[in-house]
């Protein structure tokens, strides 16, 4: 049995460390055996009583009758993706964003720099980013056929919550006056900075039950798949997963802020299951609370016999993360971390 | 004289046609020498005097306070790229999608085929593809610091409205009492209808300038770009290339529903414009006009000294084209169209 491990940790090291061998740089082509988009789920809903206006859509355009009565399509969520040649991971790789964001979340950091879309395609991995109900390219319903409003953030709200500067009143427009995390490594100069508030969307906090039934959707559509999420995104990977336990082969969760049904945790136990936690959680006025409801929910699927692993990222000398790990200049290291733990999982070939 | 424009012609012919021979089709691999996403412009803006609002993102998550008051970024644009190698486009090729719609235009067709996007991309030219301001991935301001709101369409306006359908009472959930026009190569299936749908987003009718100063900043980063627009997009094209019209190098007007400026039509002196419209257009009730408007003002570029194509594709023997026709079941045959001209036009190595 010791024996038996041995190899499987040995198998796992040597095909990580061949994966990291043969894998082309951020400097080297992607070839893609295919490309494209689509949106799935949603529903039909109606709006009626309202007047019949006359829309002049464009400057000297010619002015047309919109009947605002009707059917609307509504709750869909949009899909792109991406499949390297040639493939490597056993499974679609899912990336599902957190709160207040969009699938941008996965593509270029906020400095430039290939995000976890590209880290992930150039290891033979098909990659599915979406925008969550509501969210980006996704769209969103008329106000008559969604409860509540969207929330909006100011630039200063996910520098203070997310981590990057060091809580309430750390920043500042003057960058010489930002009050970083010690070492943090989240591009929080004013340029970047700025460019990750463009990637900043409405969000809604009353449309959680469409996310799940959307992205339950994209999980039938493609069949086995292996889901990542952030943040918000953490409700919906486990949520998902206890709806299809059979099609997702894996669950990796950065950071996630939400938990899945407790009273269905034994349905999770044959869903490995990854969490990654950045820096300066202890320091944090809502993480150390977030964190430990995150590692209670997975010990119970543990104790309902998930193969479970927690990994906080300064336990293994990888310091100075921020709640967006997959943006950070460190990035490239979080991304080999997952991988890893995908192939030690036998996920990847 | 003669003979120069024969053997330009024949030159344009030959590159055209080699184009053709040598270009993989949708079986085989994409080669990208780049991929990524990026956003543009916006502005800072603020918002004062509201109440702080204490808010539980997630349930089961911790509350935040939120507090509202403070800057925003608002009217950035987002923009993916695709780079492909080798590259035998001789600029950018930027994909600019019209009102009530996305970027999502350019990528797969409602009925799975590959769209502009990656027909493009498979002949060599870079594809950047961004969203328009206060749409998709580029999220819309707070109610606050935008003027009007955004207008919902119901899943029959586009069906009457785009020359799928004839004209007003056309559509029909009952796919046998659908009435499309004659010939029309949409794909009207209720599954690829539908598809269509779900890639409208809200739009509003009051943001065209800030629209114009993100697509401005656009060419501003990129420099040289060929341009191709469709639709609402008429006029932000027309008026880029008249703020931009050293770097504007070519731009392609898929049925244009609006113009540029008047007062300015000498500034697209020396920009070759390319105008397409597809079928039906004759007995729609507003189409007519929509497309005398567009070829008037062409005409002005024209007589300014502009080099201007008019193309009714029904004249080319290429019939049932909507107003959506890189989504129409003969797109290839309409992207063929615009790489012909754009080889001879010299833009195509």
């Amino acid at each position: 049995m010791r024996i038996k491990v041995m190899v499987a940790l040995l198998g796992a090291a040597l095909a990580a460390q061949s994966g990291v061998a043969s894998v082309a740089g951020a400097a080297e082509p992607i070839t893609l055996s295919a490309m494209g988009s689509f949106h799935v789920g949603g529903r039909l809903a109606e709006i009626s009583g309202q007047p019949v206006r006359e829309v002049t859509f464009t400057p000297g355009g010619v002015p047309a009758r919109v009947d605002p009565n009707g059917q609307y399509m509504v709750e869909s969520m949009y899909v792109q993706f991406h499949v390297p040649a040639p493939q490597r991971g056993r499974h679609p790789l899912l990336m599902w964003h957190g709160g207040g964001l969009s699938g941008v979340t996965w593509e270029s950091t906020p400095d430039g720099r290939e995000g976890f879309q590209q880290w992930f395609l150039r290891r033979g991995w098909p990659v599915y980013v979406s925008d969550a109900v509501e969210r980006g390219r996704s769209g969103f319903a008329p106000p008559q056929l969604v409860q509540g409003e969207p929330l909006f953030l100011t630039i200063d709200n996910p520098f203070e919550r997310f981590r990057i500067g060091a809580g309430a009143g750390s920043f500042n427009m003057d960058e010489a006056r930002r009050r970083l995390l010690p070492g943090s490594t989240f591009p929080a100069d004013t340029a970047s900075y700025l460019n990750f508030t463009r990637q900043v969307v409405p969000r809604w906090t009353t449309t959680d039950a469409a996310i799940i039934a959307a992205y339950t959707a994209l999980i039938d559509r493609l069949g086995d798949a292996v889901v990542m999420v952030h943040s918000q995104a953490g409700q919906f990977g486990w949520k998902v997963a206890q709806a299809r336990p059979d099609k997702v082969r894996a669950l990796i969760l950065l950071e996630p802020a939400g938990l899945g049904d407790p009273a269905q945790v034994a349905a999770l136990a044959r869903v490995p299951q990854l969490l990654v936690y950045g820096d300066h959680i202890a320091q944090d006025q809502r993480w150390p609370t977030i964190r430990a409801n995150g590692v209670a929910f997975a010990e119970r699927a543990r104790a309902a016999g998930a193969d479970v692993t927690v990994i906080d990222l300064p336990e293994r000398g990888i310091r100075g993360n921020s709640h967006m790990l997959m943006m950070d200049r460190n990035s490239d290291q979080v991304a080999a971390v997952v991988q890893d733990w995908l192939v030690a999982k036998g996920l990847w070939n």
